[in-house]
């Protein structure tokens, strides 16, 4: 085993530390409540696991200024349940019936529960994070409220871009940075914040939060199409049998000619492209050049991202920043 | 004009006053935000007018402790923006087509649009909220929330109670105090904290805000079968027909008897009763005494109510509050 190798797999038991950590704040939020038509389906979606990127990432951005991770963890927790609320009401909209291998609040139970238990959840969140103690809470508050107008304008745009025929790469690049990376962001600043940091130091976290936000979402869209199936856990080409508006397929469309172009306006016009075509159009991603464009996107967000890191003092928890912006780089589901 | 009646117009035009600059708070609160989808019909929604009970509450609980009302403009717009986005997504759940003479949300657009602009009515009060410029903001906060939550889990056993065959008197009690007059009370609350009163006060505000919330509430399940068609703006007997489980329709399944006890149980077992047995059931109300037992519940929460006013100094905002309520009492639609 070589060090870096060494160095990285203990990176991974931190992470999943940090990861228990979170879970346990999370399983203290609703305990036995009333009405259980709420809390019930309240608690399947946070007992449901996922990488809890945003907290982690909050609690790291807590260390790196100097503050102690554990006050953290109601802010750790108040983003997680807010990407949890987000998550159970893009389910109903993009009718989506599974997520993460489980069925998804409005197919268990109905729609009406799961709009409910979206608003409940983010009430929720707001509670979490406003029994954070710190001297900032009204400006973390204000971040926590941007990042959730920010994430509904995202949705909207994309909800937007579904059916409109030309959507831009820059129109894509702005819906998800509202979509995903200023969460993201806020989830670094708000660590930074409530660990009490330099005002320096909280800029250099929110702009780390941001390129590695944009990163992990083209990354997505790249391995959609790019990764093997059993890593994925679902089938390869998704995004592109959903006639989904990605990265790839903009840049493509922008890039493409003759037959090739033709393939990709189908898929375009008729809101979706075929199953058997999918190695067709992977061909067609690696020629135009789109497969390297958005590696050279994802690279360059990330190099961004670690440059914004070197204005923090050396520690443990920035070293587990740099190696989570490269973990990201790698991962492959 | 006798001295009341003149001394009730004034108070009618001064409601006006505080009405108005509620709705121009309102007014600035979004202008040509972009998307579109989304703000569009955000605007729609709080142009929509109506009583603004709560954000008046809010101003005059501020004023009555001694403090601006201006100041607790933007806390008063963060209420009002928080019930329009429980009226946007209650709409979606109970498939009302309209409010207030237009179209709701999900019937002018559709139900996706509903639910982002509910979330997104949420975060933007919030916001308004947050600006609030007082030393309780953390406080201010805490208790918003927890009125968000309790509105979420009070329309939670509102709908379970429709497919529940039996529900207590009591139970429904609880489910108004948490969908309606917790919100009522917050506001009250939160207008004695922007306004710095005392804790003795903004404790007689809240409960002042409890009293009539619950007593608005029920006056509303009353004027459905008591009131004249033309005020009321709607069919009379809707909440009947629909087979909604009101204080009354509880109430006269408790003390009925007989052949009039088996119509009742008929419109819960057929979810639904009759349009042409409405003079039926109005005389089993009457004869019942559910609609003297719902008289004399408002009757008590008004003069309970106008007690708690008694702790705090006399004021014209005091008195406002005080004909507020008895204003509740004899509203008619």
């Amino acid at each position: 085993m070589n060090p870096q190798t060494r160095n990285s797999l203990s990176h991974a038991r931190q992470y999943d530390r940090y990861k228990k950590l979170v879970e346990r704040t999370l399983a203290g939020i609703i305990k036995d409540r009333l009405p259980r038509s709420i809390y019930e389906p309240s608690e399947y979606v946070l007992a449901a696991g996922g990488k809890r990127i945003r907290p982690v990432l909050l609690l790291l951005s807590c260390e790196a200024v100097g503050g102690n991770a554990r006050k953290a963890l109601l802010a750790g927790a108040a983003i997680e349940i807010l990407h949890n609320f987000t998550l159970v009401h893009d389910d109903i909209m993009d009718h989506s019936a599974s997520r993460r291998g489980r069925k998804t609040v409005h197919t268990k139970w109905d729609t009406n529960v799961a709009i409910l238990v979206g608003d409940e959840l983010l009430a929720l969140a707001y509670r979490a994070l406003l029994q954070t103690k710190t001297p900032h809470i009204q400006e973390i508050a204000k971040i926590f409220t941007e990042g959730v107008v920010e994430v509904c304008e995202g949705q909207s745009y994309d909800k937007e871009f579904e059916t409109r025929s030309a959507v831009t790469v820059d129109e894509y690049l702005l819906m998800i940075e509202k979509k995903t990376a200023k969460m993201v962001a806020v989830s670094a600043e708000i660590g930074g914040l409530v660990g009490n940091g330099t005002r320096a130091s909280i800029r250099a976290l929110r702009r780390y939060g941001e390129h590695v936000g944009r990163a992990f979402q083209i990354q997505d869209d790249l391995l959609d199409i790019i990764a093997d199936e059993k890593e994925l856990g679902k089938p390869v080409g998704g995004d592109l049998i959903e006639g989904k508006k990605t990265f790839l397929l903009l840049e493509a469309l922008r890039s493409a000619r003759g037959q090739d172009k033709d393939l990709l306006v189908d898929i375009v016009r008729n809101k979706g492209g075929k199953a058997d075509l999918i190695p067709e159009y992977r061909r067609i991603y690696h020629e135009s050049g789109a497969i390297a464009a958005a590696r050279r996107r994802i690279e360059q967000d990330i190099a961004k991202a670690k440059r914004e890191l070197h204005r923090l003092p050396e520690s443990s928890a920035r070293s587990m920043l740099e190696w989570f912006a490269d973990m990201l780089l790698h991962r492959t589901f």
